[in-house]
């Protein structure tokens, strides 16, 4: 116990909280009580909470040596800043928890909290809390993330209407054998622009942390049970799939749109706008198809043929049309 | 991943949101999006946050068959009431994130459900979110915890003063042999009595998770290093330790004592109150010595015998005075 009370205070060392000019103002108390105290946003605006638990073996690879602590450290916190990006929010505050293999825990707890703190310091993030401990296991951490939402309120999945362009904030695919799922880059800024840029005309958004043919069904689901109509020429597949998986590419033209629709780990964002403002997409997006109100989701090929997407992946596709 | 999904599905349709009367009115976004949403508390009160992870192994044994899921789903969720207790504040609403054993996940994750439901029934907590995951490591549960902070602002750590009166909620020792540390009574509604009754004059508290002697120190060190005597005969101890120490207790007239000091998972409070609000202490708290300014923690024989307490617990004791 004495040993964990040591890390955490190595932690808090490591922790500051900024003036009460900043976001980070709001958080009144951090590490060091039963709780932080995290006052309220101006505006009378709502606080985003989500939570992500990383496993090693599942997540990452650090007992295999695949991955460095600090790695890990980042990821954690990434994915979490993402799913506030998914919001249009702006990240304030984490809770960490974690559990750690006693053999050299150590180094591994100075690698993670380099790592978190990295991240953290990218969006302004206080460590405001968190829980240590000691086990014979694998490393298990868990981040809890709080975000201010925007003004104009949270852009949530259920906004969705059948006519909205569907589109991407970057290219998808390949992102684990490229070690790229280690590296998230959330989307936070890229957001913003886009509510900044479509206001009430940005209806829905998710991150894309499961792969778009299973992540878009979520904002379709939570809209009420819509469809989507996907152009498979126009989803862009990133270069990692062509770079790590050339052989499959090669013989099988719909293998990149597979990789692109059901790798997971993008980290990018996908979002459903109102077609009058399409045109008022940033450069970076990419528009991939249309929200529908069949209830079903498919792919169009281009050449007439268009696939049912009826689960999971393409080893479901069942393929109708000409 | 689907039947993961699935996971989710079966905790969300268990998870009420009440109506904006009542306290749960403040989560305006439950599970289902990337994030919950937590509206602004009334009167500018901030939002406690507190986080807790509980591991197979070591805060409970389902592998081994001693614990059902269900006492792990509930312990999980009252050690994290028992920390927004601990500040006298009130429970609003939780996020749960799970590593499953992938083999008979299915029965874990829905006892470990109930567990954590029934727990947060008692306290009227709403399962906002959470993350879900399959790995073939043993059981890790996280629960994040955001209580409403009292109207008249949080009892923390850091306020306890030289003369305060010292006491306890209830008796301490002997939690983990006879399971009483898998059925934590946070205490909540104790919690807001003391603030009720002393107010202002209630200086500090603290849960006791780790043994009086550890969490008292937290106390003292975040009081701008305090000092404390506490008298060995007034400290409650629990019928659990002479139930399952009889034989040292028989032979050592100090092991009771080491128990209730040291055992750990009593999660009752320990609070330090205005001496001259003492006497409007309720019934049910036991005063158990003073905080002085002498940075020493000290306890007191009755006999005019002092030991001074280094760290740790009794082996590292030092016994000095007559």
């Amino acid at each position: 116990m004495a040993r964990e009370f040591e890390l955490i205070r190595w932690i808090r060392e490591r922790t500051r909280i900024q003036g009460a000019d900043s976001l980070q103002g709001l958080v009144r108390l951090g590490i060091g009580d039963d709780c932080a105290i995290l006052d309220s946003p101006p505006d009378g605006r709502g606080w985003l909470m989500t939570t992500d638990m990383l496993m090693d073996g599942r997540h990452f690879r650090l007992a295999e040596g695949v991955h460095a602590p600090e790695l890990v450290g980042r990821k954690a916190m990434a994915v979490n800043v993402s799913d506030i990006a998914a919001m249009a929010g702006t990240p304030v505050a984490a809770l960490v928890s974690v559990a750690l293999p006693r053999e050299g825990f150590d180094a591994v707890a100075r690698g993670l909290t380099r790592g978190m703190r990295q991240e953290a310091d990218r969006f302004g993030i206080v460590l405001a809390g968190g829980d240590t401990n000691l086990w014979n296991g694998p490393l298990v951490l868990n981040v809890t993330l709080i975000g201010l939402e925007p003004s104009s309120g949270a852009i949530l999945r259920s906004g969705a209407k059948p006519g909205d362009v569907i589109a991407v904030s970057g290219p998808l695919g390949g992102s684990l054998p490229s070690g790229r799922d280690m590296r998230p880059q959330p989307r936070v800024a890229e957001a913003q622009e886009l509510l900044n840029a479509l206001g009430p005309d940005l209806h829905a958004m998710i991150d894309l942390s499961d792969g778009l043919g299973g992540d878009i069904r979520h904002i379709l689901t939570e809209s009420g049970g819509l469809g989507a109509r996907l152009r498979a020429t126009a989803i862009p597949v990133h270069e990692d799939v062509r770079n790590h998986f050339a052989g499959e590419v090669a013989s099988d033209d719909a293998a990149a749109l597979r990789h692109a629709l059901s790798d997971g780990e993008d980290f990018e964002l996908c979002f459903c706008v109102a077609p009058k403002a399409a045109r008022r997409l940033p450069r970076w997006a990419t528009q991939i198809g249309t929200v529908t109100d069949s209830g079903q989701l498919t792919v169009e090929w281009g050449d007439g043929r268009e696939t049912l997407w009826l689960t999971g992946g393409f080893d479901h596709f069942r393929s109708f049309g000409a």
